[in-house]
């Protein structure tokens, strides 16, 4: 399961989630195979000991969600990745938790559900890893308008083969979701895979 | 150190934290003494196992910001405090997390300034509790206006008195900080005490 060196395409199957160690200095892209797809993308410190967090990144950037050129942080507020580009739509989401057993729970569905945040544990234990806690995650294509104090959830407005590209400024840990929310209509009700790209370095 | 049963004020100075363990059913106000302070405020279960989660309370209450009558709930999606009442000019921030020795580092601060973090610490300590993380706060009084993408500090507009009430829905631990930020125009440069009313259940 050794990845940092390899270069190429890890495909997300719809429903689950797959981890990858990145170099420092590596660029990778979350790519939306099919379109209208959310991906709940996680980031730690190699250590394990740090996560992407989203509100220590919305009081570095002073935005909801970075512009690109910008970074985003870890709990200790240090730089974990760069925004570097997006052929998307420009739809992200850094408001919303990872779904989880308890949200679908309270939607009605089986305890069987699959949920971003049992995506992320397995795609740490993939990897031998595991996080103490299920932080807030990047949630990639999730379109959440804001107006004044309201959200409201609408289906990700993405194309087949968009694509966000993120640069790694430490050796990290990054998980990938595709989103496996069918009951909310984020995903269009029908959740499809997404793609890893992993790209050389600069 | 037991509190649960106290009706009254407790102080809490200017810089400092403290906390309270309060009972289901019982209101507790935020008092800005002296206008213009914010205050961050923590919440936790009684077992100190699940913390009141800003980015899941966002999702239940399709909000920012609770509106009076709705919940804030935990990282297990739990409903922890109602939002009972509001007599300040409603600015409430959920966005940004607590300041921390890494935030005062950044801004050229010395080791030894306060923060709320390490008043959420204190404050548990006093009641010998600890916390595995520093969840994020609810940001009393603090005004960070939206506009597009874009968040904005600016100091808070709270008049002598005004409170913001919140009632426990479950056993609960509450911390409050009196945000002890002197370098960024939040506090308008000038950190001054908070309030905690304990009183009496419906």
């Amino acid at each position: 399961m050794e990845t940092t060196t390899a270069e190429g395409r890890m495909v997300v199957p719809a429903r689950t989630g797959r981890g990858v160690r990145v170099a420092a200095g590596r660029r990778v892209s979350v790519v939306d195979l099919d379109g209208g797809q959310v991906g709940d993308v996680f980031a730690f410190t190699a250590d394990m000991r740090e996560h992407l967090s989203a509100a220590h990144t919305r009081a570095t950037t002073n935005r909801l969600f970075p512009a690109p050129g910008q970074h985003f942080v870890t709990d200790r507020r240090r730089p974990i990745l760069t925004l570097v580009s997006d052929t998307s739509p420009g739809w992200h989401d850094m408001l919303i938790p990872a779904c989880d057993p308890e949200r679908y729970a309270r939607l009605g569905a089986g305890p069987d559900h699959p949920s971003c945040a049992e995506n992320l544990r397995r795609g740490l234990a993939d990897l031998g890893l595991a996080a103490q806690v299920t932080p807030q995650p990047v949630n990639v294509f999730m379109r959440i308008p804001v107006e004044g104090n309201e959200l409201r959830w609408l289906p990700a407005a993405t194309r087949p083969g968009d694509a966000i590209t993120f640069q790694a400024v430490m050796d990290c840990v990054l998980v990938v979701s595709a989103c496996p929310q069918d009951l909310v209509d984020i995903n269009g009700g029908d959740p499809t895979p997404l793609a890893i790209d992993l790209l050389p370095a600069d």
